[in-house]
């Protein structure tokens, strides 16, 4: 059996949890889920019926990780020989910008691609703040650094990587040059390009 | 100096970063941020401008912490003495339910509180799911045990429990009996009355 079961679609933030096996090397066997027919199975293990859900078959019995993030920074802690995670001086940026993307950068993504964008006292509320503001910050912190935590690829790298790539393809970030460099040097990383090609295939096969 | 210092306001997702505070009996000295009047100094530590964010002023440097979640892990690993970090067959749980309460349950109280709810397709794209299916999943968690990581209360717990004790609170939440069985034992917890109990005073002093 591999170490990993992997429930994914390869059009889904799947693509993300894929990236992040191929860069820390995992064993994994995937189960392809469709969203009209989800296997038991997976219902079992994640109510939710959300990919991408990882099942971790380690020594100690099977341990369920679902959320694309939480996904990445198990990867990293478990096989931390891939030296993906911070240093203790990089543990702040590490954190900061990992749960940045998965709130408001996220939430910018989402509200704008939704057409649903909060205003005034709602961006208290919605805690996100508002799209400018989210990619002004993102953007400050792209200029000072090449990744996220400065001059070194960390596993956080995977996720804020994936949530910029996905934007800017989608064309709801907006094309600024920091944003573009920093997509650009993740899709220059081999085991990226491995990983996409995995998920690539399976949407061209499914078209056949 | 203090080791931390704690930008806040009394009325926001600061009353999560005080009780992680608390928790790890961190030495921290605060700035309350006004909505209106947002300090100089702040900015320049969070172009976000939002609360909380904290500055840990550790040998090494400065180092800026924003996001609650981040804030809580952070803390968690920086005072390990604590007993607030996970074990190794804890992790799973502790990423898991801490990016699930930073997203889904986060997005499900935010669309609700803004009535703008994700329906059918956009639900897919929201990447959050259906309100019921979270309380659903969130529920089937907690009928299996008192705390997220299991029989042990960690770090993990001051943040989802922070989002359960919030939504029940505001009526956004449904009262399943789960749900505030776990509030119950958060909120029992003499450091969450500790760090409750300071910002309760100073929303009391802001009144008079």
């Amino acid at each position: 059996m591999a170490d990993y079961t992997f429930y994914t679609n390869p059009m889904s933030r799947g693509q993300i949890a894929r990236w992040a096996l191929h860069e820390v090397d995992a064993d994994y066997e995937q189960v392809l889920v469709d969203w009209k027919d989800k296997p038991a199975e997976f219902l079992e293990v994640n109510l939710m019926g959300k990919v991408p859900t990882i099942v971790h078959h380690a020594e100690d019995g099977d341990h369920v990780i679902t959320e694309a993030a939480a996904i990445c920074l198990y990867l990293a802690e478990t096989h931390s020989e891939a030296g993906l995670l911070p240093h203790d001086d990089e543990r702040a940026d590490y954190l900061r910008w990992t749960f940045f993307a998965a709130g408001p950068i996220e939430q910018s993504i989402t509200s704008r691609a939704l057409k649903f964008e909060p205003e005034g006292q709602q961006q208290m509320m919605a805690g996100s703040g508002s799209f400018d503001r989210t990619m002004d910050t993102l953007e400050a912190m792209l200029d000072s650094r090449p990744y996220v935590c400065g001059e070194r690829f960390t596993m956080a790298d995977v996720y804020v990587g994936s949530s910029v790539d996905w934007g800017l393809n989608f064309g709801i970030l907006p094309p600024r040059p920091a944003l573009v460099a920093y997509a650009e040097r993740i899709q220059a990383r081999p085991r990226y390009k491995a990983a996409k090609a995995v998920d690539n295939k399976l949407i061209e096969d499914a078209k056949k």
